[in-house]
């Protein structure tokens, strides 16, 4: 049997073709109908041709369906049940997901990706489907639910590495002599900078304001993604149009920002979430990086420097992010701008690509 | 009045000279009279000519001694007091100190460099008297207290970091759909690479066996080095001879070690570092670094790096440090291998430079 299935078969060359029905291969298994599929900005980097990639596999890694088929091991799904993929597989049996590092499950597959076929397709067949879907919680909305394969938790993940920084207790330090009380700084009064304000970038946003945070400022060169984040609770800085450096040395008395979310994925944003951040600050950077580092081990030592890069464990953070999402779906009611059928991916993809939309929804079934 | 004191006038140029004997300058100011000043290994570089410096000034930032005069505005310590000096100096009053950021006081200066006469001398002035100088414990080795300035609270900090990542007790991760619990990784299961074993890098290994990593991998090229670390529970591993990398990854299934703390300063160490640590592992940098990042930011991302680099805040660590080391004292015993009078100290410089020395005191007064 065939289905209708998008490929990429060269640098902006999407085509909708037809291609072989998925069928249960491994006894973890699990075959989805899909019902919405999604297009991920960090798609456009294979789609751009800027990333090293093969051609000729289905797209995707973000969907949501109902269960078709399971594997004879499959214990947390059933056919019939309306499902979330997560984007990355998670075989909930190796070392790193056992102890919550599902980003680097020793046996993850990047769905979408040569490694294996994605979502945007009528059906897609995922592996180690009890740690890669999750069953939908009755009160999102079915649209929205999209936004948990990947955007919500990874966006959530960068802010709450900050917000953990911070601790949301004030906590006495270990003084000495009787000369000092010193105390952490308490959350209400740190300075936050989001940098991009993409749909990963507001999920951030969203997630440090409702968390905490004392100022939130966000960047981006987008006038709609700023106003998103400024409803949402953040200080929007304009790129380019705003000296943004001052503004953020103002609001700390010239020390930076105490913590820098990162969701861009460029070296210009990486450099410049370095420049903005203070004397031991955090830098927190979900972006996808493919460059040199933009500072030295010099500057990283003389700034106390705590980084951290890489992607979300989705699996491992997805309870508490769809608690937090789940409550607050409301300020994301308009972020999918674009609804399209399987057949207009080629212009869901160009669309996304020159920033038309927002967020591209391919309906793939009813 | 005059006094002897140690000054460098360029590469491998110490002399001992006269020098106009310090007066208090300002109301927090203290005047100590040095009993032992300590060569620390951060002083190697300019005394290498390798870092950028001004020649002329007085050196050394470890020193203990007799408070010999107070300014109007000290409280903690008065003439008569056995002292230790911290290297770096906190004015205990900026936004820095205020949250335990002692490390960047945004008014320390760094005793022993050309913002402030250091305390290889007879006399040594000490700015923020307050935040710089703390009073003997009664119940330490009076040469060891001179590790309480900088080495101890130094390589503590860089192992706790990379304890505290791990937490001491294990803890529950969020699961989804009952399908896993996941735990966090018990830390007496770790395995940690201590990536350099001088003075510094043994206090690392000291504090973290003590504070329970599992396995402590201690690795330098200098057998002596190689077994006070074993005797601190370490597992030495000798640079150029043993296979350090396969070493970890038989000892870790292949995954690579759970935290690399680093204290050597140099490119090839950070890379190593990176190289050894397991995907979302810590890397814990204490070491002073003056070069580009040996890795790029793909590999950052792709090893879901945890990283912080830069100087101890050693006031702010100063009681806990003091309270293990306090504890543990007898295993340094032999640590200071070299004692010396001031005028001598062309030749504690040439012992330690060339690794003769396992640590030079130079004995001031008695």
């Amino acid at each position: 049997m065939e289905m209708n299935a998008v490929v990429l078969h060269g640098p902006r060359d999407i085509r909708v073709e037809r291609k072989p029905r998925p069928t249960i291969l491994k006894a973890d298994d699990a075959i989805v109908r899909v019902r919405y599929a999604g297009i991920c900005g960090s798609e456009l980097h294979p789609y751009r041709g800027h990333q090293k990639t093969t051609y000729g596999h289905i797209m995707g890694h973000e969907f949501t369906g109902i269960v078709d088929q399971v594997g004879s091991n499959v214990a947390t799904v059933k056919p019939g049940d309306l499902v979330v993929g997560l984007f990355s597989s998670a075989c909930l049996n190796c070392w790193f997901c056992k102890y919550g590092y599902t980003n680097r499950c020793a046996n993850s597959l990047a769905l979408g990706t040569a490694q294996i076929d994605g979502g945007q397709a009528e059906y897609v067949r995922v592996p180690h489907a009890d740690g890669t879907l999750v069953i939908a919680p009755p009160n999102i909305n079915d649209e929205l639910l999209i936004m948990m394969s990947d955007i919500f938790p990874t966006g959530y993940y960068g802010a709450m590495r900050a917000i953990s920084y911070f601790g949301t207790e004030p906590n006495k330090l270990s003084s000495t002599n009787g000369a000092l009380q010193m105390v952490r700084q308490p959350l209400k009064s740190t300075v936050f900078v989001c940098l991009g304000c993409g749909i990963v970038g507001l999920c951030a946003v969203m997630t440090a304001v409702v968390k905490g945070a004392g100022t939130v400022f966000c960047v981006d060169t987008i006038p709609d993604r700023l106003e998103q984040a400024q409803k949402m609770g953040g200080t929007p800085l304009r790129l380019g149009v705003d000296d943004i450096h001052a503004i953020v040395l103002k609001a700390t008395e010239g020390r930076g920002a105490d913590a820098v979310i990162e969701s861009v994925g460029n070296q210009a944003a990486l450099k410049m979430a370095m420049e903005l951040l203070r004397p031991c600050g955090l830098l927190s950077s979900v972006g996808f990086h493919q460059t040199e580092m933009p500072f030295t081990a010099l500057q990283g030592y003389q700034k106390n420097i705590s980084l951290n890069m890489g992607r979300a464990p989705v699996k491992a953070v997805f309870e508490e992010a769809l608690e937090l999402f789940t409550l607050h779906q409301a300020m994301f009611t308009n972020f999918i701008s674009h609804r399209l059928r399987l057949a207009e991916a080629a212009k869901g993809y160009e669309m996304f690509e020159s920033q038309e939309a927002r967020k591209v929804l391919l309906q793939v079934s009813d």
